[in-house]
């Protein structure tokens, strides 16, 4: 429901008695009332913050006497649909993918500004639980929101910055990898994942069959889950620092799209091992063969090395690394230049490319 | 031109010897090419950051232990008009807006992040002054670009996050303005003229005075050039804290609604002296008179009160405060609530609201 415009979302909500639902509008409420509601989705904890919402800008602690900084825009019809995810799906996703980029130089995240656009007839109940979902991604990560910007546009328009910090550790860098190093990856079972949720929800097949009362499978029901909200593993990036990582990324275009940029950066050849990529607790094979049977897809492995958005961290590190069970062996860094899937210098679709794609 | 497509821009192009002018398109360069070329707009000098545009997060050196930040959004048609602004003004007004906030806090930009998107047909070069503009504004204020993110939209979007250091002072907030205060502006001259320059450029009548032949008055090229092109006084900020400033806030929304801000903030009554207001160096009374004149508007001096978007700090002060040549004086605080001119409260139109303007 959260995409049903205010006025068929009133006429739709009219009861026996003849009740009429009030849907309020951000155009109504205006600018100011719309910043203070929000607010009110961040939480009283303001620990980090010696100045937060409400001023001409904020004030966060930075004791490590340097900031990581990324920022990242999501943007209606591109990036998401309002009929495909919830307002607070919309959110978790936006935070997330801010937050991973935090976690994959290896700091931790402490704070976000949020940008939010949209247009003046969205129900202000669709930003709140978009604020909610901002705000409880950043509980997930242990970071704060510490300040924003709303305005107006023709559809919705979230542009995030995250904040993180090294705690004295040098940042984790693409240019690192050498011979030698094995390749890592952390985010159990989430490589594909969101391409094929992804896919399942493009295809329709899944809400064809609720409509024909068919129960969908948990397996394509957390496909699709993983595609709306991804589920970076936050605290494996200062892990990565105490392993001592050479090198290190957040799967977001893709697992060879990314590679290459390390690849390229620290000029190596990362071969990786389709047998260590295609298994628990790297992928989830089973549900993805499945995902792909119910789509049509020829091909289930793609999704594993080109599918974007998954944020699980890919690093390096050197070869006598003794690797927690949070991170999986999945190949090894070479002398060479590019990404190669068992010897073999991939050729398929690399991933995303904004302008292209 | 800037706004030219590249088609329409090709075929006007053709020169005598059927020489077509070849525009490049943001599409055809893709994502990566573009970043590239964005890149070579921010410089060599990387002085403050560890690790800038390439990596999955910058790290910029914080050595006050704090970070100020802040973020805003601007977008096409509704913050700009490309056949208004040029590419290189919008990036300066867009970098402008964030690093005045910063300056507003007391605090020293030191970087920036920018978040872009635009239609896969806009012309490279388009993007390329954009950039050139944001950098050039940088370098004004002393900060850097760290970094950014480019994506596809249908319009033009520009969305940055500034921030900045405090070099161990306390934040100069909203909350601080006491009765027995004076309050003074920095920024000389520019009070109303964004205002007063959009106006100009909204009627229409510089362009068709151009058209018959007539060369438009430096005052009002000024006014609108106030209008594409803020001027925030950054290095105002660091003064007042320096001066004891007890609030401050830049003028975003227009003097009467950001001061409102400032009287809630601190529960104070602010009182502005309209004479004091509608003299040099702190507005421009003949350029706005003759703008207003132009325009056909029966007042200008609601675009000193009410203009938006011209970014001069005001700031309050106790009342014992020697003040340097870069703060006019202009009104007092006291005892009360809300914003008088002349100890009458203002009861006009008080500024912006993005969602119901």
């Amino acid at each position: 429901v959260f995409d049903t415009l205010p006025q068929a979302r009133a006429a739709d909500s009219e009861g026996p008695g003849n009740y009429r639902e009030v849907v309020i509008t951000i155009a109504e409420l205006g600018e100011f009332g719309l910043i203070a509601a929000i607010t009110t989705k961040f939480g009283d904890d303001v620990a980090g913050l010696e100045v937060g919402v409400g001023d001409d800008a904020a004030v966060i602690l930075a004791p490590d006497g340097r900031v990581v900084a990324t920022t990242d825009m999501l943007i209606e019809g591109r990036h998401f649909r309002r009929d495909w995810s919830s307002a607070a799906d919309i959110g978790h996703k936006a935070a997330a993918r801010n937050l991973a980029d935090i976690a994959a130089m290896g700091a931790v995240p402490i704070a976000l500004l949020v940008g939010f656009a949209g247009p003046g007839h969205l129900a202000v109940e669709w930003v709140l639980d978009l604020a909610a979902g901002i705000a409880a991604e950043c509980s997930v990560a242990g970071a704060k929101v510490a300040g924003g910007d709303t305005s107006r546009a023709e559809l919705v328009i979230v542009s995030i910055t995250a904040l993180g910090d090294l705690g004295g550790a040098a940042p984790v860098r693409r240019s690192g990898a050498r011979p030698g190093d094995v390749v890592a990856i952390a985010g159990a079972g989430s490589l594909g994942a969101a391409a094929a949720g992804l896919a399942l929800v493009e295809s329709g097949v899944l809400a064809r069959q609720a409509e024909a009362g068919l129960a969908a499978s948990p397996e394509l029901l957390d496909l699709v889950n993983s595609h709306r909200r991804p589920r970076p593993p936050y605290a494996a990036g200062p892990e990565a620092v105490r392993l001592g990582a050479t090198s290190m990324i957040d799967v977001s275009d893709g697992l060879i799209a990314d590679l290459g940029h390390v690849a390229d950066a620290s000029g190596v050849l990362i071969d990786l091992t389709a047998s260590k990529l295609a298994v628990e607790p790297v992928a989830r094979p089973a549900a993805l063969r499945l995902a792909a049977s119910q789509v049509g897809a020829s091909d289930w492995l793609t999704w594993v090395l080109t599918g974007g958005d998954d944020h699980v961290l890919v690093a390096t590190f050197p070869a006598d690394v003794v690797l927690p069970a949070s991170w999986s062996e999945v190949g090894t860094v070479t002398k060479g230049h590019g990404v190669a899937l068992d010897g073999q210098i991939w050729s398929g679709t690399g991933g995303w490319d904004h302008f292209r794609s």
